[in-house]
């Protein structure tokens, strides 16, 4: 039986969002209507999580709004845009009251911290899936794109890499984790940080940036081919959390930094003329040099004797298991 | 296995669809960047469409295409905007170079017709779904919303109704129609016209419209809704092609225009005072006068005597069949 799309909407996603001055027309008609500023460019996304491919089926519903808000606004990130508008679709299995109205305060939650207004959307019976589109603004000639990478330059990542991955193989019950440690990873799995104010603070600094969704070498890979260039990466150099060094060896840490998905932190490229604008744009913690980028196509992973490592899996294919080392002596937990 | 996303974006979505100039950025990178109008307001919508929910599984690939970007284009001609740019979600269940190849030959025929650019999107591996999300532009104040519709205007529908619900019938074998006719009621189904002209031109004439997606019975209840209106409609002035005429008893036929969805005519009020405007709008075949606004709330259909007329169903729920009665004597077909 059809989900009576007016009683959802009306119930769940009408009244809870952020008002926005700029639209004059939200849910309810045929199509939103929003006023436009005249000195922005227009960034538009739209990403899809499906039950089972984007997130595991245990996932709370709090968790998957939040999720389906979060990967979006991190493409804006990406582009150093702002967010302004979503629209939502929802293809659920059935109308369940408890599911949806969790579902909709995660969504809500991220929505208010960004001030993103709720403004139309379609709803389906089917199996769950959840597309967020968002607009967002960015003053003209100031996007970030994938293409403007140059030998030379520094490559960067926000935050720690692989702390996603890791929470999806203690869900999936490949390694054992402490209690603090496990909601650490898991958090970092289901409520991924969109770094807009790092996207938005790298304008004119950074010469390229991509999010890292499926894995930093197959993200970083797309900046490569979309910039003609290559790269080298400095495998002691990779941001850990103490999660990743504690409980995993550093084969497996490296895998997971390198290859698992979901960490939505930015990797972008800096020229070296730029270096003293992103020490002042950001705060030393919250980026790491990692590598370099090169004329030579291709990307080169060294570790700290300059020997190659190749990295155990291109790239992420969802819920293909990375294999798990776990360290020998565990020194402390985070 | 899910699908090379980036194989197949490049392949099927990347080159074919019409360029625009005001299309920084399409697709490729993590979002989109878009030139705006400075004078425009913008009109945001998004439809999904369910394989065995919103088209039936024996649907040719290339009308799923067609139909997909259409129901979205409704929404745009409903508002009377001018669309421009769409995004795309396919979920589809393993790559199929010749489903692709036709989807997307249908999606960029109307694309193509309407200038509208493909400047993003998203695919995943799953049951077969298929969300468009188009934005548009709109002059400021001139929108077509569904609040707007006031006693003793009068309501009006494009084209003819019951067309596609006459399709989905005969595609069921609840009817058994000749070749032309079957052909011509499945491409009401398959085909949708989306009204953009005419959504266009009613801008200042029109007080409220809503494209016909549920039914006009259903659809015309959000207007009366949204304007805190009632309606009479009359049921021998409902615009009704031959092969309901000739293929459907009255009543089957008044029950197939007022109950069954995915006509995607426009339902619209206009004024007594702009009905002259109205006539110098649009060509007199292109619309038809059907009722009138009143105060008291609710509808009311009625026969050529006055007589009040249930119809056999409310709004229009996905695959529910509605009861066929064959006229008994043919006079003739389209």
């Amino acid at each position: 039986m059809p989900i009576n799309e007016f009683d959802l909407i009306t119930r769940y996603f009408s009244q809870k969002f952020p008002k926005r001055d700029d639209v004059i027309l939200g849910i309810g008609d045929d199509a939103a209507l929003c006023m436009i500023p005249s000195d922005m460019q227009l960034a538009i996304a739209i990403d899809t999580l499906v039950e089972g491919i984007h997130f595991p089926s245990m996932t709370r519903p709090k968790d998957i709004g939040y999720k389906a808000l979060a990967v979006n606004l991190s493409d804006m990130a990406a582009m150093g845009a702002v967010p302004a508008w979503m629209t939502l679709v929802l293809t659920c299995p059935e109308t369940n009251d408890a599911w949806l109205s969790q579902f909709s305060a995660g969504l809500k939650e991220l929505a208010e911290a960004h001030q993103v207004s709720l403004i139309g959307g379609d709803t389906t019976s089917g199996p769950l899936t959840i597309t967020v589109q968002i607009t967002g603004f960015v003053p003209p000639n100031c996007a970030l794109k994938r293409s403007g990478a140059q030998p030379g330059d520094g490559i960067y990542v926000t935050g720690t890499l692989g702390d996603a991955g890791l929470g999806l193989a203690a869900l999936q019950k490949q390694i054992v984790l402490p209690l603090p440690v496990l909601n650490f990873v898991e958090s970092r799995l289901n409520r991924p940080t969109p770094r807009l104010q790092e996207g938005q603070a790298l304008r004119g600094i950074a010469n390229s940036a991509i999010d890292i969704s499926d894995g930093l070498v197959a993200d970083l890979e797309h900046i490569l081919t979309a910039s003609g260039v290559g790269a080298s990466l400095a495998l002691d150099k990779l941001p850990l959390s103490n999660a990743l060094r504690d409980y995993l060896s550093s084969e497996s840490a490296w895998n997971f930094a390198l290859s698992s998905g979901d960490d939505y932190e930015l990797c972008f490229t800096v020229p070296q003329n730029q270096e003293s604008a992103l020490q002042n744009a950001l705060p030393p913690n919250s980026y790491t040099r990692i590598g370099t980028i090169e004329q030579n196509h291709g990307l080169r992973c060294r570790d700290g004797e300059g020997r190659i490592f190749i990295p155990q899996q291109k790239g992420y294919e969802h819920f293909v298991k990375l294999n798990v080392k776990p360290r020998k002596r565990r020194s402390r937990s985070r």
